[in-house]
């Protein structure tokens, strides 16, 4: 990744002869970025562009250049690249659009040249992309004339498209360094990642995301660099991702964008909800330290500025921390005599009456500050340009002298007024303290801070290869081609069988082709038992009528046998009758598990509410498989029918123990079925005593399971 | 109102010697303002301040002026009021902290004030004030130094503090006038109000409000003045008003803030949730037309973010409209070969080859705005300060040669880039364009526009009094004096007769004293019945076994009233044995319905999933009573819960007719029983031919029932 980041010299193909506006030439660019290193420039006709020869063809070029840079329309690229190939160039940069972000023979050309890049050894950045930014070095591919700070900050941004780049004021505030992986044809952020970790420029990392491959491989690496260096994800696309088709309850209930969160927060990366979010977010962990607790103290010129501020702590979870006693001791004689004060502090009556709003807010922040029961501070600042008030637009020095390093400890400024630009710019310069335009944006980023201390203090987690599960001893494709359900499809005793193998637990039940079957079937399993139908065309049987409850007797059984026999063959009598499932009747609360299969991230392991209500409530929690005990009971405590778990209204409580158990050993069974692309346990009745899946379904991949194939 | 805002002359009292940095002079502020009324001056020392002759008594001064200021210690105040009233003074701005603001002696100058003010028919603003601010004629009180907008625009403020004034920029953009109410303890917002309804400086009004008084005469007046002119509010304190205590399920499931959001939905009132929000809305309603309908264009130069602009109309419920046929027709051929457009429209391809962004940004614009099936339009624009970009930063130029106005349909323009906020400040000045730093800071304030405008299309309703409600026919002192469950409590057979005075179905049933009385309530009811305890110490009667179903013969009843009597004689043998409540046994849907007395709104009327589960899923919805039947038709089908009433999975629906007529009556109870604090209708059992309550429990006012009152 060196060459793209820090090249020594560069090729620039597709340049144009012209320049100056509206030209975006990304050679002029390149050039009024500061960039030191050798430019190259290869155009059939031109002659010499911008003082630069311009080689008629790359086999002319005198040395074999780090990096190409080529923004050629798309027909040409292909034989471009293979020249470069041929020259000996290994690093490329495709500027061009009309690739796979355009139509299918986009989509062909880019996996044609990856594929001859690859093949070489040869790595791409793009197509579609404004390419890399380094502030350090002044080299830019950019086709815009973007600004460079002067004293880059470490903040290196990853991204899916140009404009993060362009506006870098709007998303993430002042850059070091930028990546545009575009389609993200060949280099990914995975890779990006792994330059980064060891990146002296880098400390904070800010990824805009559409979408990405090997999913799991990046949460492996991600998590590892983010406990280093935090990295904020915008992932666009939500709505999108929400549109996703799904067959069954479990893939309808999660969508892979609630899935993109949770493997998010199970590597403890931060996820931003939009980009006023990202930007504030990302200069929270550039400037400040870690917020360890949640208790925060407040100091303000406004009652009412305080009440706004603890409505957005109480959003972000965050707690009004204790008033520490020093600051009763030394700033409240300085007030009226009848100014008590409480966290908020509300120090305006006392700044009108010593007319030094500065010194009293000192006070007030460093006795928040050194106090071990708070965590981290707010403070409102009035920014106002009037010569009046120049004692208060002095915050920037103020703030420069409370050193706030001593504390470790972040500070928030939330600044307003007619000099609040120019005071933001200021505190920029100022270690320790973060400076926000509402309130409410900053303590949002607090937020953030919390829950990545929170994230990052836990274990951190690798992401096995499926590899090491080991599958089921009950060979699942015996089952497929011998049940009755369908080629891809396991239901009922088939599917609980399958369970059973893997030691989930499953409710004793036998599938009966016979009235005779039943009744000894009963017997064994003791009265009173439930009967059901066991067919692909009745999926949903309660509502049907497939299903009857309370069978205490042999007679009921032989009753129920022929009603439900003959409702078969009345309503659906193309599909074969599979026979009827005969279980035991359990009573307790129903659950559903579940396993889905995420296009990014694998098998993902859900729990919720079950039985007839799952769709109307769609209370469920969802985490990438495979999962622990301790997980599991964090994802059964998710849930806002938990309750109903744990001796809800003076019943008894369930046994979480066997639940969670249950919950652990199908994520395993997720990673050890490959082929598997949803299943759902529904309902798994849970009791005092432990838990029985009474009912099941499982869909292989389409095409895999036909009989006869191994 | 008009002596506030526009005084001829004004009065300042307890304004200090002291001018310049530090002394928050509001002599030397308003002067610097500009105001070019009349000012005098009392003070008993100074002689003359800032050129002013100072008065050493109020009775000194040559003429009565419009209005005086008063900045003085709290305990001067009230004699320098009387002093004021004497000599004629009936308008006054307390500016003075430590009245209410601070504590019980506060309260009580305060109070005093107040009443003498009233005696006389004098208005205060204030305490606890930074008072007005008129940028149109000059007039300031605010002891802060503020700029003074030079072309001021039609917002006025109302706001219960001064920073949303001094941070005009952070909280609600450029300001024409403001009022600070501070305490509020005379002048409120409904004063205010009808003032500037017909204020020709004000069409856009913001609130900043923490507290509200008379909040139905707030609903009429605001309803009726925001049809005109859109009013935004910030209403603080949420934290605050979630932490009320409540004595029922109703009480406990709606909370003040819910309430305070519900009562400003029903008027049509545009609640923002902080202050970005706030600033973000404000300005939409300032500069944009209305947005009537949901269907959005978007131009982008940049497909990433356009993906962000869907995620953002996705969560404001607004669509991506089609794509007309206008751009098609004439962008599309501009571009390369393998480009086509969609909606969001992707100009950058495009504006790389012709190298003139605008032209295709004002095609497309026009193409959206002209097409009768486009509601409003988004366009993202790079702002740069580069020279080489000058064909992109002539933006504002460009926006208003599109002469919006011929549209009549909002355009949000979100730019980004090192120019932005230059950019952002010359849109300002052109109409039917508001401007925003983040495309879903934009989107979410086109969210607003058109939510107040599907508000403002329905009826406007006024607030009546309580005096048109007729009481119930069925006295209820009468039943309180004589029921057996408490003076201000009632339970059970009691309640149900309550609800029966106002026409509300209940479910027959008797309270038998003794088993025969039960048994001969069971025959007259029709088996199978259920029983249950009523007395007021067993309220969670199911979870302690006080409820016995499927009674289905006389056996069974003597068995249950044995049962019962002797378990209430056991678990709570201090409570009076007051029989139990026979019931004729229904099942079907279990709805809550409730009442609230709201500490602003006053009734509440409330409904929700009722059961075992109600505490559980907190599925709630809520109005302020009366409501009509097409609103308790909306209140139901927000309800999350709202399928398990049309006919869940195959089911009858129940009978939504009756359960809308029964939530009216209700809601007409609410009003016509002044002194009802909470009442719980749970569950009201609702099947497809009605509806029953089946247990209820009203509690009313503690102290006013006692027995022998009337």
């Amino acid at each position: 990744m060196e060459a793209f980041f820090n090249p020594r010299s560069v090729v620039l193909i597709g340049v144009s002869r012209h320049t100056g506006v509206g030209a975006y030439n990304g050679l002029e660019m390149m050039q009024r970025y500061g960039y030191r290193g050798k430019i190259f420039v290869v155009h059939p006709e031109a002659g010499e562009i911008l003082g630069h020869r311009a080689y008629r063809q790359v086999r002319e070029l005198p040395e074999v250049p780090d990096l190409a840079v080529l923004a050629l329309g798309r027909d040409r690229l292909l034989g471009v690249v293979e020249e470069c190939l041929a020259k000996g160039l290994r690093r490329f940069i495709i500027i061009s659009q009309g690739l796979a972000d355009a139509d299918l023979r986009g989509r062909e050309i880019q996996e044609e040249i990856v594929a001859r890049a690859k093949a070489t050894g040869a790595k791409i950045v793009g197509p579609n992309t404004m390419g890399v930014l380094n502030a350090f070095t002044g080299f830019s591919t950019a086709f815009v004339d973007l600004p460079r700070h002067p004293e880059p900050p470490p903040v290196t941004l990853i991204a899916q498209s140009g404009a993060p780049q362009v506006g870098a004021e709007s998303f993430v505030g002042p850059l070091g360094q930028a990546i545009d992986l575009g389609n993200a044809a060949d280099v990914d952020f995975v890779e990006v990642l792994e330059y980064l970790e060891h990146d002296a420029h880098t400390k904070v990392i800010a990824i805009h995301m559409e979408g990405l491959r090997r999913g799991r491989r990046f949460l492996s690496v991600a998590g590892r660099v983010n406990r280093r260096k935090p990295i904020v994800i915008l992932k666009t696309g939500r709505s999108a991702a929400a549109a996703q088709a799904a067959l069954s309850h479990t893939g309808s209930l999660v969508g892979a964008d609630e899935v993109f969160s949770a493997a998010f927060a199970r590597a403890g990366l931060t996820r931003v909800r939009d980009t006023t979010d990202f930007l504030d977010t990302v200069q929270a962990f550039r400037k400040l330290p870690r917020l360890k607790g949640r208790r925060i103290g407040i100091a303000t010129p406004s009652g009412a500025l305080g009440i706004m501020a603890v409505d957005a702590l109480t959003q972000e979870e965050l707690a009004v921390g204790p008033l520490p006693p020093r600051i009763t001791a030394q700033v409240e004689p300085l007030g009226p005599a009848w100014h008590r004060l409480h966290n908020p502090v509300d120090l305006w009556p006392i700044g009108m009456k010593t007319g030094d709003y500065l010194a009293l807010l000192r006070e007030t922040l460093v006795g928040f500050l050194q106090h071990p029961d708070i965590d981290g501070a707010v403070a409102m600042l009035p920014a106002l340009s009037s010569p009046l008030h120049r004692n208060i637009i002095a915050a920037a020095e103020f703030m420069a002298s409370l050193e706030l390093a001593r504390y470790d400890k972040p500070l928030v400024v939330s600044v307003y007024g007619d000099y609040r630009e120019k005071l933001r710019q200021e505190l920029e310069e100022v270690p320790g303290v973060a400076c926000y335009f509402a309130v409410e944006r900053g303590i949002r980023a607090l937020g953030h801070l919390y829950r990545y201390h929170q994230a990052t203090s836990r274990p951190l987690e690798t992401w096995e290869s499926r590899s090491s599960y080991a599958s089921s001893p009950e060979n699942i494709e015996q089952r497929l081609t011998t049940g009755g359900a369908g080629p891809n499809l396991l239901l009922g005793r088939e599917a609980l069988d399958f369970l059973a193998g893997y030691n989930l637990p499953v409710l004793p039940g036998v599938l009966a082709a016979h009235v005779d079957e039943a009744v000894k079937a009963a017997e064994e399993l003791g009265y009173p038992v439930v009967m059901k139908v066991i067919s692909p065309a009745w999926l949903h049987k309660t509502e049907r009528g497939g299903v009857i409850l309370h069978l205490s007797d042999e007679t009921l059984v032989r009753q129920a046998f022929a009603t439900l026999a003959s409702k078969v063959k009345e309503l659906t009598p193309e599909a074969p009758f599979g026979g009827l499932l005969v279980q035991k009747q359990v009573s307790g609360r129903e659950v559903l598990l579940g396993i889905k299969q995420d296009a990014t991230f694998g098998p993902v392991v859900v729990c919720g509410l079950g039985g007839v209500q799952t769709e109307l409530w769609q209370d469920v929690a969802q985490s990438l498989a495979p999962i622990n005990r301790e997980e599991a009971f964090g994802l059964l405590a998710s849930l806002k029918s938990y309750p109903l778990l744990t001796g809800y209204r003076g019943e008894a409580a369930v046994n979480l123990e066997a639940l969670a158990l249950a919950l652990c050993r199908l994520s395993h069974l997720a990673l050890a079925e490959p082929d598997l692309v949803e299943l759902d346990i529904n309902p798994l009745i849970a009791t005092p005593e432990g838990c029985w899946a009474v009912d099941a379904r499982a869909v292989f991949r389409e095409g895999r399971m036909t009989p006869g194939s191994s």
